[in-house]
Protein backbone atom coordinates (compact mmCIF):
# COMPACT_ATOMS: atom_id res chain seq x y z
CA UNK A 1 0.00 0.00 0.00
CA UNK A 2 1.35 3.74 -0.81
CA UNK A 3 0.33 6.94 0.70
CA UNK A 4 0.47 10.33 -1.29
CA UNK A 5 -0.37 13.67 -0.17
CA UNK A 6 -1.56 16.19 -2.48
CA UNK A 7 -1.96 19.75 -1.21
CA UNK A 8 -3.36 23.04 -3.21
CA UNK A 9 -1.06 26.20 -2.53
CA UNK A 10 -2.33 28.60 0.14
CA UNK A 11 -4.18 31.58 -0.62
CA UNK A 12 -2.93 33.79 -3.37
CA UNK A 13 -3.40 37.83 -3.55
CA UNK A 14 -6.11 36.89 -6.36
CA UNK A 15 -7.85 33.94 -4.04
CA UNK A 16 -8.02 37.31 -1.94
CA UNK A 17 -8.97 39.25 -4.92
CA UNK A 18 -11.52 36.60 -5.91
CA UNK A 19 -9.76 37.02 -9.78
CA UNK A 20 -10.15 34.08 -12.29
CA UNK A 21 -6.24 33.72 -11.96
CA UNK A 22 -4.88 30.21 -14.00
CA UNK A 23 -1.49 30.63 -15.11
CA UNK A 24 -1.47 33.95 -14.19
CA UNK A 25 1.52 33.65 -11.70
CA UNK A 26 0.90 35.20 -8.65
CA UNK A 27 2.21 34.98 -5.08
CA UNK A 28 0.76 33.85 -1.63
CA UNK A 29 -0.98 36.03 0.78
CA UNK A 30 0.38 36.67 4.62
CA UNK A 31 -2.65 33.54 5.23
CA UNK A 32 -1.16 31.58 2.30
CA UNK A 33 2.34 31.79 3.77
CA UNK A 34 0.89 30.93 6.93
CA UNK A 35 -1.55 27.88 6.02
CA UNK A 36 1.36 26.39 3.89
CA UNK A 37 3.59 26.56 7.09
CA UNK A 38 0.69 24.89 9.00
CA UNK A 39 0.39 22.32 6.48
CA UNK A 40 3.97 21.78 6.95
CA UNK A 41 3.32 21.39 11.11
CA UNK A 42 0.24 18.97 10.62
CA UNK A 43 2.73 16.69 8.31
CA UNK A 44 5.58 16.82 10.36
CA UNK A 45 3.64 16.33 13.60
CA UNK A 46 1.45 13.36 11.51
CA UNK A 47 5.08 12.00 11.11
CA UNK A 48 5.07 11.92 7.79
CA UNK A 49 8.16 12.05 5.29
CA UNK A 50 8.98 12.54 1.99
CA UNK A 51 11.55 11.26 -0.74
CA UNK A 52 10.35 13.60 -3.57
CA UNK A 53 8.00 16.13 -4.85
CA UNK A 54 6.47 17.26 -7.76
CA UNK A 55 4.61 21.26 -8.30
CA UNK A 56 3.73 22.96 -11.04
CA UNK A 57 5.68 25.82 -12.64
CA UNK A 58 3.67 28.56 -10.80
CA UNK A 59 5.43 30.62 -7.47
CA UNK A 60 2.20 29.88 -5.58
CA UNK A 61 2.53 26.28 -5.36
CA UNK A 62 5.98 26.81 -5.35
CA UNK A 63 6.01 28.75 -2.61
CA UNK A 64 3.62 26.71 -0.94
CA UNK A 65 5.62 23.48 -0.84
CA UNK A 66 8.89 25.34 -0.06
CA UNK A 67 7.18 26.64 3.12
CA UNK A 68 5.89 23.25 3.98
CA UNK A 69 9.36 21.52 3.14
CA UNK A 70 10.64 24.34 5.30
CA UNK A 71 8.65 23.02 8.39
CA UNK A 72 9.28 19.44 7.73
CA UNK A 73 13.01 20.03 7.40
CA UNK A 74 13.26 18.96 4.26
CA UNK A 75 14.43 21.43 1.88
CA UNK A 76 17.31 18.70 0.33
CA UNK A 77 14.49 17.27 -1.29
CA UNK A 78 14.30 16.88 -4.68
CA UNK A 79 11.65 18.70 -6.77
CA UNK A 80 10.23 17.95 -10.02
CA UNK A 81 8.50 21.54 -11.64
CA UNK A 82 5.94 20.11 -14.19
CA UNK A 83 4.19 22.59 -16.27
CA UNK A 84 1.74 20.18 -16.50
CA UNK A 85 0.62 20.39 -12.88
CA UNK A 86 -0.13 24.05 -13.77
CA UNK A 87 -3.88 25.55 -12.78
CA UNK A 88 -5.88 25.34 -15.51
CA UNK A 89 -5.47 27.80 -17.98
CA UNK A 90 -8.65 30.44 -17.54
CA UNK A 91 -8.80 31.64 -21.09
CA UNK A 92 -10.16 35.28 -21.66
CA UNK A 93 -11.60 34.92 -18.03
CA UNK A 94 -7.83 35.46 -16.36
CA UNK A 95 -7.86 38.96 -14.19
CA UNK A 96 -11.29 39.37 -13.82
CA UNK A 97 -13.11 39.21 -10.80
CA UNK A 98 -15.43 36.06 -10.00
CA UNK A 99 -18.08 38.20 -8.61
CA UNK A 100 -18.01 40.96 -11.03
CA UNK A 101 -17.93 38.48 -13.92
CA UNK A 102 -21.05 36.87 -12.31
CA UNK A 103 -22.98 40.37 -11.88
CA UNK A 104 -22.29 40.62 -15.53
CA UNK A 105 -23.13 37.47 -17.15
CA UNK A 106 -24.88 35.77 -14.20
CA UNK A 107 -23.94 33.25 -11.63
CA UNK A 108 -25.12 30.12 -13.95
CA UNK A 109 -22.90 31.11 -16.43
CA UNK A 110 -19.72 31.60 -14.16
CA UNK A 111 -20.72 27.99 -12.58
CA UNK A 112 -19.83 26.64 -16.20
CA UNK A 113 -17.40 28.17 -16.45
CA UNK A 114 -16.01 27.40 -13.53
CA UNK A 115 -16.72 24.07 -13.30
CA UNK A 116 -18.42 22.92 -16.71
CA UNK A 117 -16.47 19.50 -17.38
CA UNK A 118 -16.00 20.11 -21.30
CA UNK A 119 -16.80 23.95 -21.75
CA UNK A 120 -14.12 26.21 -21.97
CA UNK A 121 -14.01 29.84 -21.32
CA UNK A 122 -13.47 32.35 -24.56
CA UNK A 123 -9.35 31.93 -25.08
CA UNK A 124 -7.40 34.51 -24.77
CA UNK A 125 -5.94 36.00 -28.79
CA UNK A 126 -2.70 35.05 -29.41
CA UNK A 127 -1.32 38.56 -29.58
CA UNK A 128 -3.05 39.23 -25.65
CA UNK A 129 0.01 40.29 -23.13
CA UNK A 130 -1.49 37.37 -21.07
CA UNK A 131 -0.47 34.55 -22.79
CA UNK A 132 2.62 32.44 -22.26
CA UNK A 133 4.33 32.41 -25.44
CA UNK A 134 7.33 34.74 -24.64
CA UNK A 135 7.83 33.26 -20.45
CA UNK A 136 11.29 31.71 -20.48
CA UNK A 137 9.39 28.58 -18.25
CA UNK A 138 7.68 27.60 -21.01
CA UNK A 139 10.27 27.61 -23.61
CA UNK A 140 10.78 24.00 -24.07
CA UNK A 141 7.03 23.50 -25.15
CA UNK A 142 5.57 24.06 -29.18
CA UNK A 143 3.14 26.49 -29.38
CA UNK A 144 0.51 23.96 -29.60
CA UNK A 145 1.32 22.90 -25.84
CA UNK A 146 0.42 26.38 -24.42
CA UNK A 147 -2.94 26.59 -23.97
CA UNK A 148 -4.80 29.54 -24.75
CA UNK A 149 -8.18 28.37 -22.51
CA UNK A 150 -8.84 25.41 -20.79
CA UNK A 151 -11.75 23.55 -19.72
CA UNK A 152 -11.33 20.60 -17.11
CA UNK A 153 -11.42 17.95 -19.29
CA UNK A 154 -8.22 19.37 -21.42
CA UNK A 155 -6.57 19.98 -18.09
CA UNK A 156 -7.15 15.93 -17.17
CA UNK A 157 -5.76 15.65 -20.62
CA UNK A 158 -2.68 17.58 -19.56
CA UNK A 159 -2.35 16.16 -15.95
CA UNK A 160 -2.85 12.57 -16.29
CA UNK A 161 0.29 12.07 -18.62
CA UNK A 162 2.20 14.00 -15.77
CA UNK A 163 0.76 11.35 -13.44
CA UNK A 164 1.55 8.17 -15.75
CA UNK A 165 4.94 8.68 -17.19
CA UNK A 166 6.35 10.56 -13.99
CA UNK A 167 4.14 10.62 -10.56
CA UNK A 168 3.22 6.64 -10.28
CA UNK A 169 6.60 5.28 -11.54
CA UNK A 170 8.16 7.41 -8.72
CA UNK A 171 5.12 6.22 -6.09
CA UNK A 172 5.26 1.98 -7.66
CA UNK A 173 9.49 2.79 -6.52
CA UNK A 174 9.16 3.49 -3.58
CA UNK A 175 9.35 7.06 -3.32
CA UNK A 176 7.15 8.89 -0.41
CA UNK A 177 5.62 11.89 -2.96
CA UNK A 178 3.78 15.39 -1.77
CA UNK A 179 2.40 16.65 -4.86
CA UNK A 180 1.96 20.60 -4.20
CA UNK A 181 -0.58 22.16 -6.99
CA UNK A 182 -3.93 23.74 -7.60
CA UNK A 183 -7.46 23.46 -6.72
CA UNK A 184 -8.50 22.61 -11.15
CA UNK A 185 -4.87 20.04 -11.35
CA UNK A 186 -5.87 18.20 -8.02
CA UNK A 187 -9.73 17.70 -9.16
CA UNK A 188 -8.95 16.66 -12.54
CA UNK A 189 -6.13 14.35 -10.50
CA UNK A 190 -8.86 13.09 -8.43
CA UNK A 191 -11.00 12.77 -11.08
CA UNK A 192 -9.35 10.66 -12.44
CA UNK A 193 -7.59 7.99 -9.16
CA UNK A 194 -11.06 8.24 -7.87
CA UNK A 195 -13.35 7.42 -11.12
CA UNK A 196 -15.63 10.94 -10.81
CA UNK A 197 -18.20 11.07 -13.21
CA UNK A 198 -18.08 14.47 -15.58
CA UNK A 199 -21.08 15.41 -13.66
CA UNK A 200 -20.11 14.66 -10.38
CA UNK A 201 -16.82 16.29 -10.19
CA UNK A 202 -18.53 20.18 -10.45
CA UNK A 203 -19.59 18.96 -6.66
CA UNK A 204 -15.89 18.76 -5.61
CA UNK A 205 -13.95 21.62 -3.87
CA UNK A 206 -10.22 21.21 -2.67
CA UNK A 207 -9.65 23.99 0.23
CA UNK A 208 -6.23 26.08 0.37
CA UNK A 209 -3.12 24.70 2.09
CA UNK A 210 -5.05 21.53 3.18
CA UNK A 211 -2.92 18.20 3.09
CA UNK A 212 -5.07 15.80 1.50
CA UNK A 213 -3.91 12.46 2.31
CA UNK A 214 -4.71 9.24 -0.52
CA UNK A 215 -3.79 5.78 0.14
CA UNK A 216 -3.34 3.63 -2.53
CA UNK A 217 -3.41 0.04 -3.45
CA UNK A 218 -0.82 -1.96 -5.42
CA UNK A 219 -2.49 -0.99 -8.62
CA UNK A 220 -2.39 2.71 -7.64
CA UNK A 221 -6.41 2.69 -6.85
CA UNK A 222 -7.52 4.68 -4.06
CA UNK A 223 -8.40 2.51 -0.98
CA UNK A 224 -9.23 6.19 1.31
CA UNK A 225 -8.32 9.99 1.20
CA UNK A 226 -8.65 12.30 4.14
CA UNK A 227 -7.70 15.52 5.29
CA UNK A 228 -5.27 15.97 8.09
CA UNK A 229 -5.82 18.81 10.25
CA UNK A 230 -8.77 20.50 11.83
CA UNK A 231 -11.95 19.11 9.93
CA UNK A 232 -14.39 21.82 11.18
CA UNK A 233 -12.15 24.40 9.58
CA UNK A 234 -11.24 22.29 6.59
CA UNK A 235 -15.14 21.91 5.89
CA UNK A 236 -15.55 26.01 6.09
CA UNK A 237 -12.54 26.38 3.55
CA UNK A 238 -14.24 24.07 1.09
CA UNK A 239 -17.82 26.09 1.37
CA UNK A 240 -15.56 29.44 0.87
CA UNK A 241 -14.42 27.69 -2.39
CA UNK A 242 -17.45 26.47 -3.76
CA UNK A 243 -19.22 30.29 -3.13
CA UNK A 244 -16.67 32.02 -4.92
CA UNK A 245 -18.27 32.31 -8.14
CA UNK A 246 -21.34 33.77 -7.03
CA UNK A 247 -21.89 37.53 -7.48
CA UNK A 248 -22.58 38.18 -3.94
CA UNK B 1 32.28 30.65 -24.41
CA UNK B 2 30.15 29.90 -21.88
CA UNK B 3 29.20 31.92 -18.38
CA UNK B 4 28.95 30.35 -15.04
CA UNK B 5 27.86 32.00 -11.55
CA UNK B 6 28.87 30.77 -8.36
CA UNK B 7 27.87 31.69 -4.95
CA UNK B 8 28.61 31.29 -1.09
CA UNK B 9 25.74 30.88 0.24
CA UNK B 10 24.52 34.10 2.97
CA UNK B 11 26.18 34.39 6.24
CA UNK B 12 24.59 31.77 8.47
CA UNK B 13 24.25 31.24 12.01
CA UNK B 14 27.33 29.44 12.91
CA UNK B 15 29.55 32.37 10.84
CA UNK B 16 28.44 34.48 13.04
CA UNK B 17 28.90 32.60 16.04
CA UNK B 18 32.34 31.80 14.46
CA UNK B 19 31.83 28.35 14.60
CA UNK B 20 33.10 25.31 12.31
CA UNK B 21 29.95 24.58 11.13
CA UNK B 22 31.20 21.40 7.82
CA UNK B 23 27.95 18.88 7.53
CA UNK B 24 26.19 20.60 10.21
CA UNK B 25 23.13 22.05 8.83
CA UNK B 26 22.79 25.68 10.46
CA UNK B 27 20.60 27.97 8.75
CA UNK B 28 21.17 31.61 7.67
CA UNK B 29 21.09 34.88 9.27
CA UNK B 30 19.22 38.13 8.74
CA UNK B 31 22.20 39.46 7.37
CA UNK B 32 22.61 36.12 5.70
CA UNK B 33 19.27 36.19 4.30
CA UNK B 34 19.64 39.69 2.91
CA UNK B 35 22.45 39.25 1.06
CA UNK B 36 21.00 36.55 -0.94
CA UNK B 37 18.13 38.50 -1.72
CA UNK B 38 20.69 41.34 -2.77
CA UNK B 39 22.26 38.95 -4.64
CA UNK B 40 19.56 38.31 -6.91
CA UNK B 41 18.73 41.72 -7.29
CA UNK B 42 22.25 42.35 -8.40
CA UNK B 43 22.21 39.60 -11.04
CA UNK B 44 18.52 40.08 -12.26
CA UNK B 45 19.89 43.86 -12.75
CA UNK B 46 23.07 43.09 -14.58
CA UNK B 47 20.92 41.06 -16.84
CA UNK B 48 21.61 37.42 -15.99
CA UNK B 49 19.17 34.20 -16.22
CA UNK B 50 19.47 30.74 -15.50
CA UNK B 51 17.88 27.48 -17.42
CA UNK B 52 19.29 25.37 -14.36
CA UNK B 53 20.68 25.63 -10.67
CA UNK B 54 23.24 23.24 -8.36
CA UNK B 55 22.92 23.39 -5.48
CA UNK B 56 24.12 21.61 -1.75
CA UNK B 57 22.14 19.67 0.22
CA UNK B 58 22.54 22.04 3.10
CA UNK B 59 19.70 24.68 4.29
CA UNK B 60 22.35 27.25 4.42
CA UNK B 61 23.06 26.92 0.66
CA UNK B 62 19.32 25.87 -1.05
CA UNK B 63 17.89 29.44 0.97
CA UNK B 64 20.36 31.70 -0.86
CA UNK B 65 19.85 29.65 -3.91
CA UNK B 66 15.69 29.68 -3.13
CA UNK B 67 15.94 33.39 -2.42
CA UNK B 68 18.20 34.54 -4.80
CA UNK B 69 16.01 32.81 -7.50
CA UNK B 70 12.29 34.52 -6.19
CA UNK B 71 14.16 37.78 -6.50
CA UNK B 72 15.10 36.72 -10.15
CA UNK B 73 11.37 35.72 -10.52
CA UNK B 74 12.88 31.85 -11.53
CA UNK B 75 11.22 30.12 -8.73
CA UNK B 76 10.33 27.47 -11.63
CA UNK B 77 13.80 26.90 -12.26
CA UNK B 78 15.05 22.96 -11.89
CA UNK B 79 17.11 22.63 -9.11
CA UNK B 80 19.49 19.45 -8.74
CA UNK B 81 20.43 18.83 -5.21
CA UNK B 82 23.60 17.13 -4.92
CA UNK B 83 25.30 16.17 -1.75
CA UNK B 84 28.88 16.29 -3.51
CA UNK B 85 28.29 19.91 -3.59
CA UNK B 86 28.10 20.17 0.31
CA UNK B 87 30.72 21.92 2.63
CA UNK B 88 33.98 20.45 3.33
CA UNK B 89 33.00 17.78 6.32
CA UNK B 90 35.06 19.66 9.34
CA UNK B 91 35.62 16.47 11.59
CA UNK B 92 35.60 16.67 15.29
CA UNK B 93 36.00 20.55 14.98
CA UNK B 94 32.16 20.40 13.77
CA UNK B 95 30.54 22.84 16.12
CA UNK B 96 33.82 24.69 18.02
CA UNK B 97 34.25 28.20 17.96
CA UNK B 98 37.03 28.77 15.70
CA UNK B 99 38.78 31.54 17.60
CA UNK B 100 38.37 29.57 21.09
CA UNK B 101 39.82 26.70 19.02
CA UNK B 102 42.93 28.87 18.29
CA UNK B 103 43.56 30.45 21.55
CA UNK B 104 43.56 26.73 22.60
CA UNK B 105 45.76 24.84 19.65
CA UNK B 106 47.38 28.27 18.57
CA UNK B 107 46.78 30.36 15.67
CA UNK B 108 48.76 28.44 13.20
CA UNK B 109 47.64 25.07 14.05
CA UNK B 110 43.91 26.32 13.62
CA UNK B 111 45.16 27.33 10.30
CA UNK B 112 46.55 24.51 9.49
CA UNK B 113 42.78 22.41 9.48
CA UNK B 114 41.22 25.59 8.12
CA UNK B 115 43.20 25.79 5.16
CA UNK B 116 46.11 23.21 4.45
CA UNK B 117 45.28 21.13 1.79
CA UNK B 118 46.20 17.46 2.76
CA UNK B 119 45.72 17.39 6.82
CA UNK B 120 42.35 16.80 7.94
CA UNK B 121 41.13 17.62 11.49
CA UNK B 122 40.90 14.89 13.78
CA UNK B 123 37.68 12.41 12.29
CA UNK B 124 34.64 12.31 14.36
CA UNK B 125 34.27 9.16 15.86
CA UNK B 126 31.51 6.94 14.21
CA UNK B 127 29.79 6.49 17.37
CA UNK B 128 29.13 10.63 17.54
CA UNK B 129 25.64 11.82 16.99
CA UNK B 130 27.20 14.21 14.96
CA UNK B 131 27.58 12.25 12.39
CA UNK B 132 25.48 11.87 9.28
CA UNK B 133 25.13 7.94 8.96
CA UNK B 134 21.27 8.14 9.73
CA UNK B 135 20.40 11.56 8.18
CA UNK B 136 17.53 10.52 5.34
CA UNK B 137 18.93 12.86 2.76
CA UNK B 138 22.61 10.27 3.06
CA UNK B 139 20.56 7.63 2.76
CA UNK B 140 21.46 6.76 -0.68
CA UNK B 141 25.10 6.72 0.17
CA UNK B 142 27.30 3.47 1.49
CA UNK B 143 28.81 4.40 4.82
CA UNK B 144 31.88 4.61 3.03
CA UNK B 145 30.99 7.98 1.20
CA UNK B 146 29.81 9.48 4.45
CA UNK B 147 32.69 11.47 5.64
CA UNK B 148 33.71 11.72 9.38
CA UNK B 149 36.34 14.54 8.15
CA UNK B 150 37.86 15.84 5.01
CA UNK B 151 40.62 17.71 4.02
CA UNK B 152 40.45 20.16 0.90
CA UNK B 153 41.90 17.37 -0.97
CA UNK B 154 39.23 14.97 0.52
CA UNK B 155 36.29 17.86 -0.93
CA UNK B 156 38.30 18.56 -4.03
CA UNK B 157 38.11 14.44 -4.51
CA UNK B 158 34.08 14.18 -4.38
CA UNK B 159 33.64 17.88 -5.56
CA UNK B 160 34.97 17.48 -9.24
CA UNK B 161 32.91 14.19 -9.58
CA UNK B 162 29.91 16.09 -9.52
CA UNK B 163 31.42 19.08 -12.21
CA UNK B 164 32.41 16.19 -14.34
CA UNK B 165 29.24 13.98 -14.55
CA UNK B 166 26.69 16.72 -13.61
CA UNK B 167 27.29 20.39 -14.00
CA UNK B 168 30.08 20.73 -17.37
CA UNK B 169 27.88 18.32 -19.51
CA UNK B 170 24.64 20.75 -18.79
CA UNK B 171 26.76 23.53 -19.62
CA UNK B 172 28.01 22.42 -22.67
CA UNK B 173 24.54 21.41 -23.62
CA UNK B 174 24.16 25.22 -22.99
CA UNK B 175 22.48 25.79 -20.54
CA UNK B 176 22.82 28.83 -18.18
CA UNK B 177 23.75 27.61 -14.29
CA UNK B 178 24.06 28.61 -11.39
CA UNK B 179 25.59 27.17 -8.21
CA UNK B 180 24.92 27.96 -4.50
CA UNK B 181 27.02 26.41 -2.70
CA UNK B 182 29.78 26.60 0.32
CA UNK B 183 33.24 28.03 0.70
CA UNK B 184 35.54 24.94 0.70
CA UNK B 185 33.05 23.04 -1.64
CA UNK B 186 33.54 26.17 -3.99
CA UNK B 187 37.33 26.66 -3.46
CA UNK B 188 37.49 23.12 -4.56
CA UNK B 189 35.78 23.29 -7.89
CA UNK B 190 38.15 27.19 -8.58
CA UNK B 191 41.08 24.81 -7.45
CA UNK B 192 40.20 22.77 -10.26
CA UNK B 193 39.09 25.36 -13.03
CA UNK B 194 41.90 27.81 -12.39
CA UNK B 195 44.66 25.29 -11.73
CA UNK B 196 45.78 27.22 -8.53
CA UNK B 197 48.70 24.91 -6.80
CA UNK B 198 48.07 23.17 -3.40
CA UNK B 199 50.10 25.63 -1.83
CA UNK B 200 48.33 28.63 -3.55
CA UNK B 201 44.92 27.41 -2.33
CA UNK B 202 45.32 28.95 1.20
CA UNK B 203 44.89 32.33 0.07
CA UNK B 204 41.34 31.83 -1.48
CA UNK B 205 38.71 33.31 0.48
CA UNK B 206 35.26 33.25 -0.53
CA UNK B 207 32.82 35.85 0.81
CA UNK B 208 29.17 35.18 1.48
CA UNK B 209 27.02 35.85 -0.93
CA UNK B 210 28.34 37.70 -3.50
CA UNK B 211 27.88 36.17 -7.51
CA UNK B 212 30.75 34.70 -8.77
CA UNK B 213 31.15 35.08 -12.95
CA UNK B 214 33.50 32.27 -14.64
CA UNK B 215 33.39 33.10 -18.44
CA UNK B 216 34.68 29.60 -19.56
CA UNK B 217 35.98 28.62 -23.05
CA UNK B 218 34.33 25.86 -25.41
CA UNK B 219 37.00 23.35 -22.74
CA UNK B 220 35.03 25.15 -20.43
CA UNK B 221 38.52 26.93 -19.33
CA UNK B 222 38.65 30.44 -17.56
CA UNK B 223 38.68 33.19 -19.54
CA UNK B 224 37.92 35.74 -16.58
CA UNK B 225 36.21 35.58 -13.48
CA UNK B 226 34.71 38.61 -11.31
CA UNK B 227 32.27 39.39 -8.30
CA UNK B 228 29.19 41.55 -9.16
CA UNK B 229 28.46 44.21 -6.96
CA UNK B 230 30.30 46.18 -4.81
CA UNK B 231 33.68 45.28 -4.86
CA UNK B 232 35.02 47.45 -1.88
CA UNK B 233 31.99 45.37 0.17
CA UNK B 234 33.55 41.96 -1.70
CA UNK B 235 37.18 43.03 -0.07
CA UNK B 236 36.24 43.37 2.74
CA UNK B 237 34.29 40.47 3.60
CA UNK B 238 37.29 38.34 1.96
CA UNK B 239 39.70 39.78 4.41
CA UNK B 240 36.76 39.18 6.93
CA UNK B 241 36.85 35.16 6.19
CA UNK B 242 40.36 35.06 5.95
CA UNK B 243 40.64 36.30 9.70
CA UNK B 244 38.15 34.20 11.16
CA UNK B 245 40.25 31.69 12.32
CA UNK B 246 42.45 34.00 14.62
CA UNK B 247 42.65 33.83 18.37
CA UNK B 248 41.70 37.72 18.40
Amino acid sequence: MYKIVLMRHGESTWNLENRFTGWTDVDLTEKGINEAREAGRILREAGFSFDLAYTSVLKRAIRTLWLTLDEMDLMWLPVENDWRLNERHYGALQGLNKAETAAKYGDEQVLVWRRSYDTPPNPLEPNDSRTSYNDPRYAGLSKEQIPLTECLKDTVARVMPAWDDSIAPAIRAGKNIIISAHGNSLRALIKSLDGISDQDIVGLNIPNGQPLVYELDADLKPIKSYYLGDQAAIEAAMKAVASQGKSR
